[in-house]
């Protein structure tokens, strides 16, 4: 749906949830995907929301399942819980095992329980099973169904069995087993529509296939994916049995999701943090981190207390302390940036680290150099005082270096005492270029205090 | 290739070729898939990419050829610039015709030219066509080749045409067309797997199908391919004809990069800035930045200069001055970092910009109030000064309110005017939070002078 479209359907659908206009509310949405259907409730409050989502679970049960794996699993518990538990139960019974979870989840633990026992048992058990994993690991993301086949099947069997086994979403390949059940190739339906029907899949089949494990990390799973141009992994427990394989549009929301972790964590703020969230959940998430700035913030004045009587006798410094501090921050931001982007994309880890520090180190030196030599120059213009000059160029210098050496390290210590080596990255470094950035200019101004007045 | 070893991969690979070891490095990539290869160039230096690259291409034509479209186009262009032609034209021949194109548009105009002109009429055609479009749209990413076939075929002689065009690369689908070649419709191979032979396409074709434009932005493009979860999407002209096709896997690099722009835009970084460039390369992509953020910066000492005898008469304003604008700036990266990422997930515009800023006002003034409470006690206890405190914590009060009005307009106001709404969007926000912030302490320092010395 194109953004024009979507601002229609948007005022539309306001509208006739509100004048109660139940029937032209579904004629809206008759035509839509189930994706449009979820992009258009994004932008409805929750009372809309729910009210869209039962309209459509009264006309057509098969679209809201739909609908409902396209939504975010937080809105569609919300909107489940107010449901009585057999509607909950088919809905769910035509919705993907890895959805399901995700949904389930969220739901208060004795719902949970009831929803499991009352649905029936096959998607029950799937679902059961993904539960078991951790959340972001594949376990978690994978999907139960798919085509596997033992590798003496010839094609033309292949075909009749997997026509049995009816139509499995998203399904590119087909997986070969052994006798043992353990995995042993892939074979593409492209392979299997182009080669002789008597040929067993074993002669077809590439073994060179990559797969994890249900612990793997779903960040892992999609480098995998990405790197590889896969379209689906195969999932093996520890004794390369086939137990779920993990689609590309699953991979695509791990990679979205992870990106704007990236962001989220390196600028301070909650994962979960949402602009659709109300104010006050939006404060609660925010407080925690603003609390540790106003910690971290608080270590400057210290600094700047110390000096007092040095600013007292030359006011001046007072007035570029913060500029200093400011250009620290912002050339740091970059090199933060820069590791923090290409460790999540397998770029940077100790094992480079030197080199990238070295790097970073000599980039910070060389813009300190320039950006000293122009606020020197400037400065000197503005206010005549050569000393002055000295110590702000110098106090840049200084600053950029310790700058680039803590935006390279923080995040790499972060990662290596595994931690997310985004999470509040940006701030420890400002707490650190702000601190430096006084303690130098300041310090070295009452060095030079004589010189100054 | 898990990360273990990867590590003893870039060691051996790296002692190989400082021994001249070429055989053992040859041995030692021999059983690696082309991602692999690619991976461990990306941790060479540029000599030893190059050495490795020639390596491969006098024993493995074809698994270079792979290679080469792994690689960042731009480190491709710099190690074929050295390559005589023949060899050039040779790989462009056996490689995706979208990533000859990115390589192609880096080499020199000249070369560009004479490389069409050697490669064969097929390639050479396609490629050309590619570089018509501009750069980041769908018509530089998508691929020539595809399966397109008559509705009326039936599914068996489908198969038989699909066999004789040959094996295209991540097929996964066959595109339907009417007789005047307009696209009607897609079937998945694994219907054609499943159809009686006779059945006639446009009989289990899907109609509702999702297609962009060649101009379209990759943006876009990756955006609906991630909400419609597919695998493929069709590229048709103004007149509906199937032009090409854009794969899953160029999509997932497409919001890498896209992730990647918005942390790089926001920290004021040049988006090709990699931890590879030299480090003079670096110093010159992020000086404009720096220039900008110096510019930038030198609003608050005007503030400051103008309040020097207030902070002369009491010299604690200038101690706790940093701390107001710290947290400023941190409370509107919050707002900004969540404002931009649902901007490029699609969740927000102009549409819904006055629910977002009434939102983020009531978040950054609720924290406001609960930061300003907090500080105004600590500090009442440390300094004993009941008016510190007040206006401590109004400016705190002041400056959240101003980063949560800022933090959401600044991205959208640049999205309006057509600019990346990440856009040194950190940047331009802490200068006004220094600078407001500032203002506002300094200014209540002023307007209570008398009580508070």
């Amino acid at each position: 749906m194109r953004i024009q479209p979507l601002r229609i359907a948007i005022s539309s659908a306001r509208k006739f949830i509100n004048m109660g206009a139940l029937s032209r509310l579904l004629n809206l949405v008759k035509n839509f995907h189930a994706a449009e259907i979820s992009s258009l409730m994004d932008h409805l409050t929750f009372r809309e929301k729910r009210i869209l989502f039962n309209v459509l679970l009264d006309k057509n049960k098969e679209k809201t399942g739909e609908v409902l794996s396209e939504l975010d699993p937080e809105d569609a518990s919300l909107i489940l819980k107010e449901l009585p538990l057999e509607q909950i139960t088919d809905l769910f019974q035509i919705t993907p095992p890895d959805d399901v979870a995700s949904i389930l989840d969220l739901l208060p633990e004795d719902m949970k329980e009831s929803v499991l026992g009352a649905m029936e048992e096959k998607p029950s058990e799937d679902v059961k099973e993904l539960l078991h994993y951790e959340e972001e690991t594949a376990g978690r993301i994978m999907s139960p169904d798919f085509y596997a086949l033992d590798q003496e099947t010839n094609v033309s069997d292949s075909i009749t069995a997997m026509q049995l086994e009816g139509d499995v979403e998203s399904a590119f390949y087909l997986y070969v087993v052994d006798e043992k059940n353990h995995l042993t190739g892939v074979v593409s339906l492209r392979q299997v529509l182009f080669s002789p029907p008597n040929t067993p899949l074993k002669e077809i089949m590439n073994k060179d296939l990559i797969s994890v494990h249900p612990e793997t990390d779903q960040e892992e799973v999609a480098r995998y994916v990405a790197d590889y141009n896969l379209v689906a992994i195969p999932v093996v427990d520890s004794e390369n049995t086939l137990v779920g394989v993990v689609t590309v549009d699953d991979v695509i929301d791990v990679i979205e999701e992870e990106a704007t972790e990236d962001i989220y964590k390196m600028l301070s703020l909650d994962t979960t943090d949402r602009i659709q969230n109300n104010p006050l959940k939006s404060i609660k998430k925010r407080l925690p981190f603003l609390l540790f700035s106003l910690i971290t913030a608080s270590l400057a004045p210290f600094v700047i207390h110390y000096f007092e009587d040095t600013i007292k006798s030359f006011i001046t410094l007072a007035v570029f302390m913060p500029l200093v501090a400011a250009l620290g921050g912002i050339a740091g931001n970059q090199t933060i940036a820069i590791i923090v982007r290409e460790i999540a994309i397998g770029q940077a880890d100790w094992v480079g680290a030197k080199k990238a520090l070295i790097k970073e180190i000599l980039v910070g030196f060389g813009n300190g150099v320039i950006l000293g030599a122009i606020l020197s120059g400037v400065s000197y213009l503005l206010i005549k005082n050569p000393y002055l000059g000295l110590i702000l160029g110098l106090s840049i210098i200084a600053n950029l270096f310790i700058a680039a050496l803590l935006g390279t390290l923080i995040p790499l210590f972060l990662k290596l005492i595994r931690l997310d080596p985004a999470l509040g990255s940006v701030n420890l470094l400002t707490m650190c270029t702000d601190t430096i950035g006084f303690l130098t200019f300041l310090g070295l101004g009452t060095l030079f205090l004589s010189k100054l007045i």
